[in-house]
């Protein structure tokens, strides 16, 4: 999975049936080492309900189907989670309250 | 999924016999962060009727299989979406008629 | 999909059981803006009976197994067409007979 | 599958339903010609009970799923393996234990 | 599939079950028009027996799931073939026992 913060949302009103009623969120991709972003972006279904600016990591490809809210719909990146905290060598890098 | 714009359209009589019938678009990534093309081209399966300069989103993969045009077709790359708008931090980067 | 010219052959005798008989096509992929080589190579299985020089989209992944010649096979890569013509905004940038 | 060294972990309170229990680890590339990080990370799954510092391959995409920890969640990314040694043309280039 | 060269092997012995028994080859990306070492590397499983030196090519993601070795096994990159020659528009530019 990737590291990446919620930016923005995508709106469409002419879409494939079968993701009607899903949100998409944009999404850019972070450096872990800097939690920087990476000017690079995503769009992505969301499972978990995050909002903007919160960092999450995102399934890509068939896994990104794997979920209550993408079964069987045409999602190859779908975020799974919202990250509360990255420690690297014990060290807490990231807290998702004080960054 | 990524957003790219329509930018043309490609031709082929001898293909695959499951593709027979099959709209293929050429589509060029584009920066999220600009809105401008990335010179990175895709050539996409269209599962919702788009036309040339509409900013549209893709799925890649066994996903791109995942819509009423393409399932059981060997298409790696599928339309799903035409944006209307896309919002950044709360501020409107992209809208459909405006651009 | 990617566009891409076919260079050459691959030949194997030593090789997994499944695709035996099947031809190995090496392919260049394509700048769609200039249709000029990228200096980057695959190697794919070729469902459409493809000749050398010709300008040909192949789909990979899973979906490059979706065709009569690939199915059940360790295909992560198929020609599914022959390009007969390429539009851009109007304009034909290539067209398979006057190239 | 890519070789990578254990750097760090990724915790998360909100997450989708199905990865619940699993362990998040924070992966940074290697360079198997040098053994240095390549800056470049990933999250994965951890079906083998891998520790910080160590030197692992994962899988990526469907394949990735094709474990006990991971069957049917959503995981593009999961350690198979802790390397012990790496051997290249005859000369060992890595070893666990002396690294 | 991508081309490459074997250059070693890696060894593991905590490992998720279901890899018990595979070999794992070290393969170095290479470059077909120079077919030089392109300093990029993957660990594949190996279907065909292949040996130190030899170019191969393997195939990638879901794909490489679909060989007598790795059917059901989390290998998303398997050699599936031991290249003998390869051809460019007429012109011999590898055949394996003159390299």
């Amino acid at each position: 999975m990737l590291l990446a913060r919620v930016t923005g949302t995508v709106v469409s009103t002419r879409k494939e049936q079968r993701i009607e009623g899903i949100k998409f969120l944009l999404l850019e991709k972070i450096d872990a080492a800097t939690m920087q972003g990476k000017k690079d972006y995503v769009v992505a279904m969301d499972s978990v309900g995050a909002g903007i600016d919160e960092v999450v990591f995102y399934a890509s490809g068939s896994s990104s189907r794997m979920t209550a809210v993408t079964d069987g719909k045409p999602s190859d990146a779908a975020i799974i989670a919202i990250v509360d905290s990255i420690d690297v060598k014990g060290e807490m890098v990231y807290q998702k309250d004080r960054a």
